[in-house]
């Protein structure tokens, strides 16, 4: 039996590189994937720390990745061997209620299963059920890199801003400058807020964001009274629009607290347990707040912005290296050792 | 010195008949109206209750009231002695960031001050700021009854509504069936849900929604496992949209639960301290919720909708009697004897 | 070889009720319906006068129909023999780019095809294709008939409310009372606008709509100052909403003029020829205007309102006749003889 | 009594720099600015050439400008004198029907009088009505060269790209790249869409407009067969969204042929004569078309955007004199000599 090389998920706290059996197609709408880029992410943590009821012992990890299409099912339309594609977090039928409304997360068959609860991509190959509905094109001048965000944590960012309804020269506050919010930040310019305020308690990460031009503003808690300074921004009314993408210890307070009367609250963070929301201190204050996991339905319109330049991820690449290193990598993104906000694994290098 | 009656709230827990002052124009935008009905409110009950911050000492309560302008200051340009008006719950200037944008209940220089911070409608005569802004012209063949409630709690019911963003053919959930509750099923009405859920602790009040044609179903969960229902009302999905009105204990829980996911959960209810919101349990649901009071920017549509029988609030007077009973009314209304919705005042008759 | 009876276009001006080989499966995503009910529609008329260009000489007329389902493709995932259904106008893949915004009617592989360039519904069966997208189901306690209209004409009126914006309180003008404009007020009144005004040169129409509570006021161009009626009734300003229905010589013409500055003008008419947009004089009144043909892509909702009677098309249905006897309905409808709204064709009765 | 110069309108086919009285205030609510910098628009050409009904002759031109006020009206509540501002092109008052719902272009009292129908800004000194809507602030740090066309010409380019639902990734075609269309394309950016293709006869304008990044792609009709470029540059399909600025001949037809199926064409030009639509070959099509002049709502937006350097007008000014030189002004820009873009006049210069 052919096997390969992949990351599995053994038990609460274990992972482990093994060789497995190579994935085959079980359903005329799967396809195979050759792996040609993936990255670790903070769910991938998530999981190992046995915080994600939802995924199974082992599972193959890994649900952002990149590649090209080795085999299809007699029902895929859209793709054949030998295309690029970025895969999608969501698997999702396009058919049922939730999809049809593009709430692709709730999918009645699907949602986020690779890496979860189906075998992933820290792999050399991986099975992708429906493939019409998971797969994005990667156009030629996109790189695997530009392209390996798009189906999860861009497609995230993107989501966000987007749910996020940020008017022209209004003021945007995102609480988190990790892989998440640098996204939702760079999502968020696409809309012309007048001014980004990013907070984090990494400087580092705070310098890098303000470099790239991702913010206008940067604050630290540690160090400013980030309440204050954003109603100092304001004319003293709070930021118009709030992401709480850090899911720290009081960052949902900070959010709801930031924001301005009338203003909508993103909330992107998977929090460790339950918060309160003090209603009858907020009432009047009459905040929306939207709340949850990505609905991945626009991974056509990101890759279109990646080809444009509109959005670029490049910065967030610090570190690569092939799959036999992957441990070493959960090391260093898990701890955010040297500086790292992405490790990217390469399991093939096409030519 | 001129006087009138009035009820002043004197301090925590003590509210008293009183003499006081005719009112007098302090603003030229101004107006005095002569009080020819007035309501008693949940919010009234808060006031006296000691748990409405806002709420100032020795004011006159009252602020759901109709009446007559007697005279009107030398900057108001749309409304003359004579003229029958409702009285709109918040007093806003209709010119500063908030107001601009329909959000009068964070006007910079408004908010709810009637029979709250200043003088209110339990009385003969109340001043009114901003009279523009804040009249609702009765139009001939509307009732000073019919319109007695469009400044508040019908202004309440529809705003829930229309933020709530109810399409045709939805499920729409409404928890509490009192005042507001009704208010917003014959609002949510408007838009045309294919059903609409009751829920309340009080078979009466759930037997009066369903014979007005309110709401479809009813659910007590004194009786009924509303979840349960719920879901197979809406084939295992769970409400499209949810209106949390009453403000009990675990309310807010069986609000989020009973929503399907992707809902819109507007929260109208006034809870007595805060509740715990469980992102980590409702992650990849993706809630949106609506929080807080009224923003009472749609009373001139809510009167066009009175005057066609669209909207009709007649089933809500269970109880009518002279300023001189008032008290009564409060022990009546406050402790739902006797069925009673609302204890309407009649401080005048006009002829 | 199995035939059966089907009412077939021969060319311009001559359409013959001939038998014609069963219907076969062509496509997986096929499926063959045996027709209960069908209606004869206006386009019907446009096809035989030579005026659809689409159109294909041959093809067996009808697209507005439903029936059982006797047989269904292997791709087929939602329906099966024994199923009774309403049959969508459009025919659309639903994953192209138009349909997953909801474009059907410009689907890449679809589009108005059944009656039209396919075999249509005036038959005893008919092929389906993508019969997943293009059949809603008819809940049980829906008869056939009162499902008749969901797939095209109501489709027609549903859409033209949505895209209408009408807002509650509004005021909505609907030239025309025919079937398409009998659907459109039926579906604007879902939006609770606080006037619907119609207009038509037929009093007999004008009555019946008035009587069935589907507008509040009646005008007649052939009596009435249509545009100085309008504005009498819209305190000067014009309508809120205007759907143009009629298709008749002036009636665009009238539905800019009537509309009220910033106005929604809906154009759903088929016109036989251009007409004349005089932009130098309605520049700065604002106006948008939506037009073409519907976008059938509510018909779920749609049946959820019929089932509910939100949605009641039966005043609609003035005569009922066999297949056999379907040109004497061409001629009736056609002619708009003996107060004919639809002729409704009855190839087959259910037990 | 003491004069200024102005630029007056005799009649038809005259102009004349004439001593004026100095404006006074009339309305409690008017203020007097002291002009810093005007400009000549096309509208202005149009009122010499008498195809605006609306204007009145003897009237003083001039309605793109900016200044200090020197005298405020009692009822002015945010402005004093010593203010920078820009001045909108429409007064309004704030409470009407119109303003309410910000079509302020249609206020019952207002709407474009400056320039028009009273005196306007070519001038040294000017009175302007409803001071408190029709200023913007000018904030520090901005020139008031930057704010000159914030109350016109970018305020339309900022409504089309507004009322357009420009969304990211998406193709917005501008035909027309003199002042408008530059600030339609630059207005467009905010919404990132992922292509804007320019188009004009003058290459030299859609040089600039490449130059400066306003657009992506140029398309020159005397050597373009652009309706084809569209389309190779949109996979076939047409552009998502079309603005005509351009009113030239055959630009509205090449705006609804160039537009997709389901597309939305913003038509802000203003035509000579009517238009021919012909419904009947788009049937099906299903076009919105939103049409008319600005209703310059949003310019306390566009002036934060201006503060920003989001929106930079800088590449328009192409001349700039005193008021002594404005009538060859008016040649220069009115024949489109020597690249003139826009002629700025400089009636005053502040120290």
């Amino acid at each position: 039996m052919e096997t390969m090389k992949a990351l599995v998920w053994k038990e609460k706290g274990k992972v482990e590189l093994c060789d497995r059996p190579m994935p085959k197609i079980v359903d005329p709408r799967d396809a195979i994937v050759r792996v040609t880029r993936a990255s670790i992410c903070s769910s991938d943590l998530h999981i190992i720390h046995g915080t994600v009821p939802r995924a199974k012992e082992g599972v193959v990890l890994g649900h952002e990745f990149v590649g090209e299409v080795v085999e299809a099912g007699s029902a895929v339309r859209r793709f054949k061997p030998g295309d690029r594609v970025a895969v999608n977090v969501e698997s999702f039928c396009g058919e049922c209620f939730f999809c049809k409304r593009g709430y692709v997360n709730n999918c009645v068959e699907g949602g986020w299963e690779l890496g979860c609860r189906i075998n992933g991509g820290q792999a050399e190959y991986v099975r992708v059920p429906t493939a019409d509905q998971s797969f994005t094109r990667i156009p030629e001048g996109v790189s695997d890199e530009d392209a390996l965000f798009v189906g999860d944590v861009l497609a995230t960012g993107y989501w966000a801003a987007q749910i996020g309804e940020i008017a022209p020269a209004s003021t945007a506050l995102v609480l988190g400058a990790g892989p998440t919010g640098l996204c939702t930040m760079m999502s968020a310019r696409l809309y012309s807020p007048a001014k980004i305020i990013a907070v984090d308690v990494s400087d580092e990460r705070l310098a890098l964001a303000k470099a790239k031009g991702l913010c206008d503003v940067t604050l630290n808690p540690k160090r400013d009274d980030v309440l204050c300074a954003v109603r100092a921004l304001t004319e003293g009314r709070g930021a118009d629009r709030v992401f709480e993408v850090a899911g720290a210890k009081n960052t949902f307070e900070l959010a709801w607290q930031a924001a301005r009367p009338n203003a909508v609250v993103v909330v992107v963070a998977l929090y460790a347990e339950a918060q309160s929301i003090p209603l009858q201190l907020m009432y009047g204050k009459n905040l929306t707040f939207k709340t949850g996991g990505v609905d991945a339905n626009s991974c056509g319109d990101i890759m279109k912005l990646v080809e444009t330049k509109q959005l670029d991820t490049s910065l967030m690449i610090t570190h690569r290296a092939p799959l036999n290193d992957i441990l070493t990598g959960y090391d260093i993104f898990g701890n955010q050792k040297d500086g790292c906000i992405k490790w990217v694994v390469t399991p093939y290098e096409r030519n």
